[in-house]
């Protein structure tokens, strides 16, 4: 928390101010821009927005005043899906499937989500946190402020507790905010490969009581694929989630139709994830349901595919979208949300505004924060970026820049 | 220049080290790397490369030691394809595109090419100074230690001088070193639109000698293509920069075939850039003239194709490629080579060391200074880049990360 900051001169102040629920169709583009405007923060909390000119009389004298130039302001960036605490990295996968090898090949070679399994396992809780540390802060630096982060690659007792405790030791050391997820289901351990019943059983008498107790997770999620749980083994373990007060999130539908959405929907899920095969009468489904779509075009990407999800499909059919990451070693070893911004206008059709929408502000209400972060009006807590751009659209325009944006949060500049 | 810098404890010191020529082929794949290394640098220049054990004798009591903790250094990127100097940005245009508006329609309203010529003939040299500087320190904060820059903004003789003097100013303000190219032919200027031969002339006959005479550029290119100029037109305007002592390049086949890469192979241009739809017949052409192939896939993705050019073919063909990045505010608004080399990895097939040794040696040797930079050998400048990473393979693989390589040219720390 900071004393009183006034951010003068800014060209365009990103507001996002509006009705208090998550954007859906053409609100996703209404960002609220006041042009020379004043961003004044009292108490870590958002304190006025306005002219500079209306709100010059207000700054108080002992203010820390920063002057932007005529620079850019929006809210940070909330990465909604992420998979932050892992040892090691699968570059050396990278380059096998560049030469050809299939996801397949790889298992099989020893490699996949199992090869991080074994090294986290392997590791320290105070290793993982060093890394972890090092990718959060890669993400602080592109403006995330807030990082959704699920366990996953302990799928033991010890270490799935191990990666839940890093992530709320990296929460408590701050800056950014840390919201935690549970992924135990995120696939069968290999002790576990003819006992899959067994797993589904531990998870839901023992670990999802256990964790729920703790309070180390605020939700729960399960990877519903060919590869990892069918649709009722996923039923079985988010039902036993929700009625132990986690919230679900939900990897749904990545790779093939019939993979989760439905089940979202019908458990009352706060997000769908991936979709990149969902059809358009399950999107229904989630509309009818308010389930959130979260779209992860980084995976897509760096899987060296080309199936993005139908985000414009997504916009009419009045779904309120999420951008995220996927941050995670193996399909998605992209930390950035400036370039998910540059996916989703470059390969999903976005708009830069629709993309800053769903990565700030609707991004937040997946994670039950929409009346906390994700946007800048008073009475808000003050997570902001003051860009090196004079134009909004620029973030999704320079791809890949090595930008460097001021970062805020409650209104205590945490730039690394 | 610096005096003796000994940086240790290098996990990979990636030396590129080898044959003195461009490297084809499976040359392309051999980094010749040595493990817990020392690079010492004296004078500016490389001194010694070996192991830690070796060269811990050779250290001087007054060097300055950096320690790399086991992280990775490869050469500082080489950019051979750029268009720094330019006025005001086409963000605008990027979402116009994105809202499904041809270049076409974008060109007819205004934009495209023509937008930023009127922008840069408005701008002062110190005006466009400081905006070079901008996009100069995103590449330098990237690791790329040259940058080859075209003119060609400009289209009158005011404006093409003032953008080369912009480039040697930034050369000689360091620490990045500039190469300059002169781009005239990139468009015909709206003044000239139904007398395209009398333009041609006015190159040919005044900017080119001027422009040599001066000697603010080292080469000269021209935009083969349906919408700039016609395969004659470029053997005119090349020509007449040859006669003049002006090594050649050459925007070649991007958006359609025999749009000039034979002309490149007949002229003996040192690169024939782009190539997007180049055939196997021309590669052939290409390979027996030396002329070198420099991809530009952030051009592709900018503008959201994927008709990515043929780089594994150009390998298999046993063409020297090059990796750069074509950054300019219309079709590619990338300044990062750490992108590229992400792109040539995921979108064209090109291995995590094919993909360096594009971007660094093979790229010096494409603006002749293939014998000064581009690998950490013995007397070569000390361009240099200290990974976060400990592997060469992650820079690749972490797609657009915020991560920071601490970057040395002649030796000296240059980090933004």
């Amino acid at each position: 928390m900071a004393g009183t900051v006034a951010v003068i001169h800014i060209g365009q102040l990103v507001t996002l101010a509006g009705p208090q629920r998550p954007r859906v169709g053409t609100e996703l583009r209404e960002l609220n821009v006041i042009e020379d405007a004043t961003l004044l923060v009292k108490g870590g909390r958002v304190a006025a927005v306005g002219r500079d000119a209306e709100l010059r009389t207000r700054i108080p004298k002992q203010a820390t005043v920063v002057d932007a130039e005529g620079r850019c302001v929006t809210p940070g960036f909330v990465d909604a899906h992420t998979h932050l605490v892992f040892a090691g990295n699968r570059a050396a996968e990278f380059e096998q499937r560049i030469a050809g090898a299939t996801y397949q090949q790889i298992a099989a070679a020893g490699g996949g989500i199992l090869r991080t399994v074994a090294l986290t396992r392997a590791a320290s809780e105070d290793q993982l946190l060093a890394m972890a540390r090092r990718h959060r802060d890669w993400m602080l630096r592109g403006g995330t402020t807030t990082i959704e982060a699920k366990s996953g690659y302990g799928l033991d007792d010890a270490t799935e507790l191990r990666m839940l405790r890093v992530q709320a030791r990296l929460n408590n050391e701050g800056p950014a905010r840390i919201v935690s997820t549970l992924l135990a289901a995120h696939t069968v351990p290999p002790e576990f490969t003819n006992r899959r019943d067994e797993y589904i059983r531990w998870m839901v008498e023992a670990l999802i009581p256990e964790v729920a107790a703790t309070g180390l997770a605020e939700y729960c999620d399960a990877f519903c694929d060919d590869h990892a749980f069918t649709v009722n083994e996923t039923r079985v373990v988010l039902t036993a989630a929700r009625a132990h007060g986690l919230g679900l999130r939900l990897h749904a539908e990545q790779f093939r139709p019939g993979t989760g959405a439905a089940l979202a929907a019908e458990l009352g899920a706060a997000t769908a994830d991936h979709l990149e095969t969902v059809t358009e009468e399950t999107l229904g489904l989630l509309r009818a349901a308010n389930v959130q779509p979260v779209l992860l075009p980084g995976s897509v990407f760096a899987l060296g595919r080309t199936n993005y999800p139908p985000a414009r499909k997504m916009v009419e059919a009045g779904l309120a979208i999420v951008l995220a990451t996927d941050f995670n070693p193996g399909s998605s070893p992209v930390a950035s949300m400036p370039f998910m911004l540059s996916l989703a206008c470059l390969e999903m059709g976005l708009s830069p505004a629709e993309a800053l929408t769903a990565s700030t502000l609707n991004a937040a209400w997946s994670l039950g924060l929409g009346d906390t972060i994700g946007s800048l009006e008073i009475g808000k807590q003050a997570d902001f970026l003051l860009h090196e751009f004079t134009d909004y659209r620029e973030i999704a325009y320079f791809v890949a820049a090595p930008a460097r944006p001021r970062v805020f949060v409650a209104g205590k500049e945490v730039t690394q």
